[in-house]
């Protein structure tokens, strides 16, 4: 089984993007429009795109949540931020419940810049209880571009990985869009979210405090895994514990979008901690005109790591995602049951 | 012959850390105060740390330039940059006057938030003119970590631009020290400012209008290599030009402490675009617990690179230093004689 733990609903009906324009563009006064998609249109948005996608490419289920960059949780106020996301959460829950054998549901949270994420405590509950959601998205810098607000590891988060542990969900640590024109999105904010929430981790005790919190960081972790060296040789500087002791709690995915940079990444961060995904439809979504191949057909650069041994090749396409999400795994042993 | 493109005086005698702490306490009065440093006191902290690392690490120059940390841009205002940036210009040039064999100079620009790079050209050409110096660091984000300026490709920085083309000295573009917590200094801040700066000449049409500009990005380019299809795929998908068009203007060094990385970098981005430097003494100083070796002698990783050719070599080693740097070129060629 192939198991991809990062794929956005970016191809949402259109009246989801204009919902949230006329919600937007309401902040400060009542917003009561209701959203209205059928199911004919999810079918169609989903079949034609990510579900078509994994038949091409044979992946089997998708760990799917609304658009990160549509996040954007720097929009109006908490009020704001939490409509929008109990709306995407539940246009992701009709997707799982369309297609239940190929979609397992991740969530947004409604976080808002200087809001508490006590906040969002709620909305996970809801998700993860209600909905069989297995996993959330987090923002580390819910200003979108401007990281205002305090690292991961401050006490300020806590109140939202206590429920994360008591829920047993991992997060993935995902920004959203940058309104700050020195980070384009996809192409820098992206990248440099995961590299600072890495190099966080490093100088904080969080994991001392949570030993069952698991974060996945996206899109092969950033920068990270290409300068190990350097994030093992500051950690030892700072007589702070060698790198690899996070790995208990922190895993990268392989949305790295060439063969090199898959290479490296196994060949640095280990099998047992890399997560097969592709982040697809995201990112980047042109068929390579060099090679005729997608760019982010991350599943092909996978196969030609000629050095794996099978079971390292499960690991990182079906097991680590069972592992770091409990609550898939019981969906898919029921499932089988 | 071996240049290393990327040397801080991170070793300088403790004077100039108090005199500077000196003269950001008094910002807003005038501070007069004259920086008291022996030539002698410049020899040993030269001569006990990166004079002794090159000739025990096997390299022979190295461009030298001001903590990269340290230029702090943000401190008081434009008079307090320019006087710190004067000062620690000085210093390297002593530097560089008591060790000319083993190091040229580069300059440190009197930046400032919100001011515009037209403030920078004095210091540049008389750091240039005057004493001799090869090129500059350039701050993409004077503000220290919040990054309110705009992108490099802006006209706001042309008037810097068209003084670099006219001296014929490239920008390593380099931010400095971070005062947002969400940013560690050397672990996230200086790799975010180096993906932030690629994707930003990625979007932008800059070097249309500077076609001889020059930029080197440190650190390995950030996460840029390990990304590269990732940023093949968003140009392609935004119908910019390949990305390897910018390769013609934009270089990357080898400041990528393990050997993985330097592989990575050199296989994707070809030897003909990659500089030999260590950033020593920097970011990273240690030795590392398990190979017995300095995280940052970066030479054993490019020695370890069995795929190169001795011509590769040489231009990763020196002749791409040469080319991108042509003021050192000509000290070079008059030393020979």
């Amino acid at each position: 089984m192939i198991i991809d733990v990062h794929g956005h609903y970016t191809t949402a009906p259109p009246q989801l993007a204009a919902w949230r324009r006329r919600q937007i563009d309401s902040a400060g006064t009542p917003f009561t429009e209701k959203l209205v998609i059928s199911d004919d249109e999810i079918r169609q948005t989903i079949g034609d795109s990510q579900l078509r996608l994994q038949k091409e490419r044979g992946t089997d289920l998708t760990l799917f949540s609304p658009t990160a960059g549509g996040m954007a949780h720097h929009y109006g106020d908490e009020t704001t931020s939490r409509q929008w996301t109990q709306t995407v959460n539940d246009l992701i829950h009709r997707v799982c419940t369309l297609f239940p054998e190929s979609f397992v549901g991740v969530c947004q949270l409604p976080q808002s810049p200087g809001v508490s994420p006590a906040n969002c405590v709620d909305e996970l509950r809801r998700c993860v209880e209600e909905y069989g959601f297995v996993g959330c998205n987090l923002n580390p810098d819910p200003t979108d571009g401007y990281w205002t607000g305090p690292p991961l590891t401050d006490r300020f988060w806590y109140p939202l990985y206590e429920k994360m542990v008591e829920l047993e969900v991992p997060a993935m640590i995902h920004v959203s869009m940058s309104c700050n024109p020195n980070f384009h999105g996809t192409g820098a904010h992206y990248l440099n979210g995961d590299t600072s929430a890495f190099m966080q981790l490093v100088l904080g005790d969080l994991f001392r405090d949570f030993p069952a919190l698991k974060f996945v960081i996206p899109h092969g972790g950033g920068a990270v895994p290409y300068h190990w060296g350097r994030y093992r040789g500051i950690a030892q500087d700072a007589h702070r514990p060698p790198i690899e002791e996070l790995l208990g709690n922190v895993f990268f995915d392989t949305c790295v979008y060439h063969y090199p940079g898959v290479r490296l990444l196994v060949e640095v961060v280990g099998a047992d901690n890399v997560i097969f995904a592709s982040e697809m439809i995201g990112a980047v979504r042109g068929i390579d005109s060099r090679s005729g191949h997608y760019f982010d057909d991350t599943k092909r650069y996978v196969d030609a790591l000629g050095e794996l041994s099978d079971a390292e090749r499960i690991r990182i396409f079906e097991g680590n995602a069972k592992r770091v999400y409990p609550r898939l795994n019981k969906v898919l042993a029921a499932a089988a049951g």
